[in-house]
């Protein structure tokens, strides 16, 4: 059995031996574990010649496992942590992406679609429960005004309603929609192709410090890694197997967003495109799509988005006890409300000293406790509900 | 048997003694004729009671074939003619609207969509003719400059391609396309909810001369009748059931020209929507029925309108003799053919003069000569084609 460890680096490597996606490495850790499979494909011994080729030529530039232990080294310097399959906070929903099947496939990174071996997270949110209740909002980085107008409102709305808006971080559409989300005080992420300790774009620097303080970063690649062209496709099918559906606001044909809404379509996620002009070069991807696919639903704001994603019948209603919810909580989240001021707010810092509890746990309970009407976020930090106003 | 003007006068008859679209009054021409089931009907022997009911109402407001008669006497009078089933120039198209069923009828003018009686008619093209290669362009009336700008391409483009542009006369939208096909000297029909007599509305007064001059203005109501409000609705099934196609531009919710596409997909005619910014109102209704309409179909421009239209099998490829085309003509065509000139163009009128045939004959050969891309129609008359540019 491996620790922890050994399967963190082994899979940090893995991602660096071969880009996130690769079917023919997701595979062998499928059939012989993490560490095995790195030692077999370092050894050179990967069952395909193309991947045999792909080992050998990083394996030139460097030692697999040492790249991965300074990465590790690296992002816990930075604040940064590694999340895998089996922890708490990993997504299982990304798992999803073994069953992705696209129509006409051509290109490499429409073929090489596996599930992610890792993430690399910078933010205090536990991952999966930022996403569990996630709309994507994505579209051209030219946007215009009113692309730019449709991504703020929605991610306004979005975050309004307590769900998490994921973007992927670029200009336009992508920030429009974290901005929406960030005025709204809610919680947002955006899922990088380059390390989470990397501004890119420049100019989205501040949006970026933005996210990482009330929400997450969260990337396949390690910090310091690059921004390369490919890997913003091979991130795409993160944000729309992470995500409960996605939104197409603006985008030129064929463009990058588009794909990503193919993927939704491909995962069986509502895949929602919002119209425009016709005169406008910066919807005729999404007037595409809405043609080409049936699946591909028009949408015209946030009540027809909020129809689709809540449609999912995972969305089970808010338990709420006959008398008393409390009766409900566990002994953790039970001390948290204990902890909690009868009026006014208290930081989540401050609550989880009162408690004697993480903060990490204090934050997750506190998301179970605002499902349960019992506590609402503030932003500048948690309230009790009082019984009365209780819905 | 009854003569022609004996039908003409029964017809109008019953079309003053209840509403067109009467699906009782029109079994009974069926099963009757239209004499014999006026004469049914005026004698109080409506098999249904509401439809005695307003006979009776109608007939206390006077007589019937009285009022016919004056009717057609005014016609003739202003040059508008009456065309009925079995005349050359009938559009059997409108025929098709005995199999209109539509979902959720409540409303009276969803119930009540027979095929029309009669048509009045002011322009001079066959109206067959004129609707037989044709696609309707409807929207609103309160049109923004963007739809307006699409309208108005869209009419140029289809009249530019020798389809005939279909609309309501109505502000916006309707007056847009129609300007659009004008200006393409091409030819336009407008289906009116009154008399072809009267200008509704006052401010297309100059419009609706410039559609009678060169193409067709239509109404199954008689000279002088008044634009009452269901009316529009009764004649939106005309433009849908007259047309290969309905494309709509703008329109706001639930609205009229949202119906007319309605009645285009019950009668299994491609029903094109153009979408817009969601952020205006006046495009509520086009992505309305984009939603709610698995068959309604997202056109973006002229090409996808043409794909549409141009799908359907009775487009029949051009017929063209192997060595000289003219030897496919009939006499008339062939005496046409001889009389026009070498060089330059030639007005209609003189043709006939010429070639020694009435004027509408004259029409109607030259449209199949243009099929046979022998002639060509310019403003201000016709032209040989050059053999050498004959496609």
């Amino acid at each position: 059995m491996n620790t922890h460890e050994e399967l963190t680096l082994a899979r940090v490597a893995l991602t660096w031996v071969a880009e996130p996606g690769t079917r023919s490495v997701h595979r062998l850790v499928d059939e012989l574990g993490a560490v095995a499979a790195l030692d077999l494909l370092l050894d050179g011994g990967a069952p395909q010649e193309q991947l045999r080729d792909t080992v050998a030529a990083r394996s030139r530039a460097g030692d697999a496992r040492a790249v991965a232990a300074e990465a590790l080294g690296r992002a816990d310097r930075l604040g940064v942590r590694v999340v895998i399959p089996g922890d708490d906070e990993w997504p299982t929903t990304v798992e999803h992406l073994r069953t992705l099947h696209l129509r006409d496939v051509r290109r490499r990174v429409d073929r090489e679609t596996a599930p992610p071996l890792c993430f690399w997270v910078r933010g205090q949110w536990p991952l999966a429960e930022a996403l569990d209740r996630s709309v994507a909002v994505i579209g051209a980085r030219a946007a215009t005004p009113y692309g730019t107008h449709i991504a703020t409102e929605l991610g306004y709305g979005l975050a309004d309603r307590d769900w998490t808006v994921v973007s992927g971080g670029a200009f336009g559409i992508d920030a429009a929609a974290h901005r929406g989300a960030l005025t709204a005080g809610g919680l947002t992420v955006a899922v990088l192709a380059c390390g989470v300790d990397r501004s890119y774009p420049m100019g989205n620097a501040a949006l970026f410090d933005r996210i990482a303080d009330t929400g997450l970063l969260v990337s396949e690649w390690p910090p310091g890694a690059e921004p390369l062209r490919p890997r913003f496709l091979i991130r795409n099918r993160v944000i729309a197997a992470g995500t409960r559906g996605t939104v197409l606001v603006e985008a030129a044909a064929r463009s990058g967003a588009t794909q990503t809404t193919r993927r939704a379509i491909a995962l069986h996620r509502p895949a929602m495109v919002v119209p425009g002009p016709v005169t406008s070069a910066m919807s005729v991807g999404a007037h595409e799509l809405l043609r080409e696919e049936p699946k591909a639903r028009l949408v015209t704001g946030l009540a027809q988005v909020l129809e689709e994603v809540g449609r999912i019948g995972e969305l089970a209603p808010v338990p709420r006890g006959p008398d008393r919810p409390t009766d409900l909580l566990d002994d953790e989240a039970g001390s948290i409300v204990e902890a909690m001021p009868r009026r006014g707010r208290v930081g989540v810092d401050a609550l989880a000293a009162r408690a004697g509890l993480p903060v990490r746990t204090v934050l997750r309970k506190l998301s179970m406790l605002e499902e349960l009407a019992l506590v609402v976020r503030r932003d500048d930090g948690y309230a009790l509900v009082v019984p009365k106003n209780r819905p």
